[in-house]
């Protein structure tokens, strides 16, 4: 409350909550009082007592999400691809590129990364583009490659879902859908995704907060799906030497406050080769449970984000150097 | 290029360009060589260049939107909303509640607004919320709402569209479609609303550039739909005495760089009622089209954003502030 | 409180406040019991509590400046630059190159920007440069020159103050002590500035949180200097089509929280000068009690910043678009 | 150029750049014509362009540092403080309090970490704090300690300097001299801490890019000093789970670009204790040539940021879990 706030502004607080459900206990200081309120169930907001004469702040103290909280499922959450687990002791690798070309393209990405030891095929098929005029993705077609692709080489598959109208399509495909960085906040696809029951990959929006991610991740398990890989991509800020900035802080962060596994994607978090391999060192020993990197036999070629793409051989020397980290962790890789 | 560069480098960079139908200029230097590019509308990435040897950096110094631009069409866009029109010497005034809450809650700020001069009535049927657990809209009945209050006010109505599948429905009843700032690049949306025909008010991205923002707006005009209003409504940045960081600056900007109208919304631009008037003033003297404010006849007690709704008399005393300084500047309100 | 803490740990949290003065009051929830702490008079960090067993999370509810602050001093401060008042009715408009760079530019550029209106001189003979080999200003020379400009046009001073060594040395020449954006928290330097006893121009630090501005201020006001004209002059964030962004909802956020006047620099704040009028003309209508904008005579020649210079020419556009802004917001300009 | 520019406005600038003793090359494109500008020593800034008829945009494209640079200087520069090379294949640990508080704390502290593999003493006796009034530091009295508790345990000590008044003092007794991120652009205190030949550790500005450190570094070494180790402190984002968000990729971006030496301080750069291991971790995986962490004995009563200090026992655990990783990159710990 105010300094200025009287009894009455104080009385007007405790009415409004008792009204709403909830009980306030008046804490007086010496110069100003502080009114705690509990018992919110998530559905009231501060505007409530924001407006209420007297009332200088409101401040939340407890967390708006559950089904995802640590405290509500305190044993780490394994999330089955395709029966490859994420989340176990295991580092498991994504790879894979950014867009399905062509069938040729497709296949021979597939099995060079899964001959040097890639669990998961990522590739997108729809492709969110922020120029219209950019290539969009080869959409069912993508998806029957990738189908094709996982055939011949066992690697369950991961591929972006961008519409509520395609996410059935995309599901009767993939293994695990990829919801985008610039859709975590598409309450819409995240509960249809969430009702496919399909495992989903949700991929942190460039301006979102812990909270919000995790929240974006309620949804989906509100709708009564567990299977919920979270996913770092680097946020947007000031700092322009790489295309986004990888707040790697958020792995542990999340270890603490949810059960769900965690992958970093460092080409998209740096936007540039040379930074892929050491973030992945790094990512790694930070405690995530995986990476997912873009790996592109001719990338001087590729119709997206070739800059960030790995060479074959650069992704088999990212294997080499992740492999120790993973064991100086306790894991495997 | 590089510094250690060779001829051979830079022969193996005009030779890329070539292939890929452009034209490569190189500009010996003291101690390194540049390579301007040219011809390049907008379908080569930097991905081409940037892969190969002896390239230190791709720089583009051309913009990859076309039809939103005023080089392309240089006189200002009016943009006509049910017969008002948005972008010309009159500024615009869209007011409402956050949330269609109930009938009576509507038509009261319907009217309440209208007698006070109002030329546009927002209101959210569809809403997006960050928790699964918050309020999250009447949907059609919402909108069967908002239509009753067209009529019972004569202002034409803007309305958040949040998904493809619902596009058709929203555009049935309202005179204007909002794409809201976590849907700014969920492009499948933009495409449907941009076949609707109907005028979209594209709200800007939480973390987009202007250069996103402006694309967004092409995907719209691309569907043959010239009816875009631009809208400021506070970016994400450290400063955290404001919900978002309201960025005015962008509003010269746009004029420079678009003939479409903008507008700013300095309810969620800044999260907080006693900031509303101020930003208000500000975003009129800057050059803004028009405003966009949330208002609410018992503020405490709305189901959303509550802190930032002004009450039907804060709306009366923004119209008393905001008419000296269109005056000021030449226009009306 | 965490969901698993004992009585035990509420009561070490008590102890541990009545240990260093304070008062605790437990305040049980269903699930969790918050702990309200009163008492504090800004000596007490978090630290003290966070680490004790059963704590989940310490936040502080109250605000660590005071002199600044308009709960202690509820009327407006005026501040006197060489007899011209910042604070009041009247818009200050201070003016000049971002550099001294010789007598005749000053002395023309001083005579041009008095005789199209401007109340305060600003110029820098000491400049912080991004690089060593950029020009770092005409030192004392560049003072000297400051003051034959201020003899020849009446216009008090406003100088840069980059270090302890030169602060009293600046301060035998200049009417206002500026410190920049780069030395917000450079607190020797805020000290020693507070004790001149002259009035200070603080500029908003590049990622300053307006707490820690007025925290800034609050240094100079503690060695019992009222004198302070606050400025803000943009922040860092990713938007780049602005050199910063201009955050002008810290005007109003100013004007509640405290009673300093404020200026906006939207030459610095923007970096463009296109951007300059009309962001000044948002400041003024934002409230802010005044302008600082870069005028020279020669942009294209000046020794730095010339990309945000105004001509004289513009300088006098600009100051016939304040005026009627200046007006209708019941102030002169 | 503009789309509109005319011959006349290309020969202007043409002109423009031989005046300034540089080499311009005009580049016709199908729409409009670029002008390649080389030569440039860095003394030209883009204001000598921008305002010239025509001129679109001024698009830098080489980089302004030179003697931090790689391309001039391509072996890895190693540091020497106090004896202990910092930037070989050995991993350096600097550990010890935020302040010196007492001279007990103060030993006690320097002979935990010094017995559990720190190789380098830190610790404040000139506190830069927020408030005017939190604690200051111990000042000269806190150096003596400090050299105290260098001849106890044989640590060399790093402290920081805050003023230019007292880098002298400071370095006769300190055996590296700490520039605080908020001094970073303390322009005066670099070259005066470079003019001692001490080594340097800088710390990062919250909101400075990776040009705005290494230029930061630059005039130090521009006094002839080339003993820079920089620090990677976490930067100013919108992101709230931590206090700030350490940048990590700028670990493997400064090895491409610097031949300079850099370690991650993830005690200040996550500001919260549960990720200081983890985050340290990382910080030698991605690459890091050490880790500057701070550590208390009785965490609860620091007198500033007691919620990152780790105890000696978590210390401890840290050099345990970075060991490995040391191995896994090939280096020791």
């Amino acid at each position: 409350m105010d300094r200025s706030a009287t009894g009455e502004d104080v009385g007007r607080v405790v009415a409004a909550a008792e009204r709403l459900g909830l009980k306030a206990h008046p804490i007086p200081g010496a110069q100003r009082t502080a009114v705690g309120i509990t018992g919110n169930k998530g559905a009231v907001g501060p505007g409530a007592f924001e407006s209420l004469p007297g009332v200088l702040e409101v401040i939340r103290v407890s967390h708006p999400y559950k089904l995802v909280s640590r405290e509500f499922h305190p044993e780490d959450t394994i999330v089955s691809v395709g029966g490859v687990p994420v989340g176990g002791t295991r580092i498991v690798v994504i790879a894979g590129p950014c867009a399905v070309e062509t069938r040729e393209q497709t296949l021979t990405i597939a099995r060079e990364v899964k001959a040097r030891g890639a669990d998961l095929l990522r590739g997108g098929a729809y492709k969110p583009r922020t120029s219209p005029y950019a290539f969009q993705g080869l959409a069912e077609e993508g998806l029957k490659i990738l189908a094709e692709a996982r055939e011949a080489t066992g690697l369950p598959v991961v591929t972006e879902v961008l519409d509520t109208e395609t996410v059935d399509l995309v599901a009767s495909y993939a293994d695990c859908l990829q919801v985008g960085a610039r859709n975590m906040q598409n309450f819409e696809l995240l509960k249809k995704a969430g009702r496919t029951g399909k495992p989903v990959l949700l991929k942190r929006g460039m301006s979102a907060t812990l909270e919000e991610f995790l929240l974006a991740a309620e949804y989906v398990l509100s709708e009564g799906n567990p299977n919920v890989v979270l996913c770092e991509r680097g946020i947007r800020t000031f700092s322009d030497f790489t295309r986004n900035t990888l707040d790697l802080s958020v792995v542990p962060a999340v270890e603490r406050l949810s059960h769900l596994p965690i992958v970093v994607d460092p080409s998209h978090g740096t936007g540039r080769r040379d930074k892929v391999v050491p973030m992945s060192r790094a990512s790694i020993a930070a405690g995530a449970d995986g990476i997912a990197v873009e790996v592109h036999h001719k990338p001087a070629e590729a119709l997206s984000d070739g800059p960030q793409a790995l060479t074959p051989d650069m992704f088999s020397e990212l294997m080499d150097q992740i492999r120790p980290i993973a064991a100086a962790v306790g894991r495997t890789a």
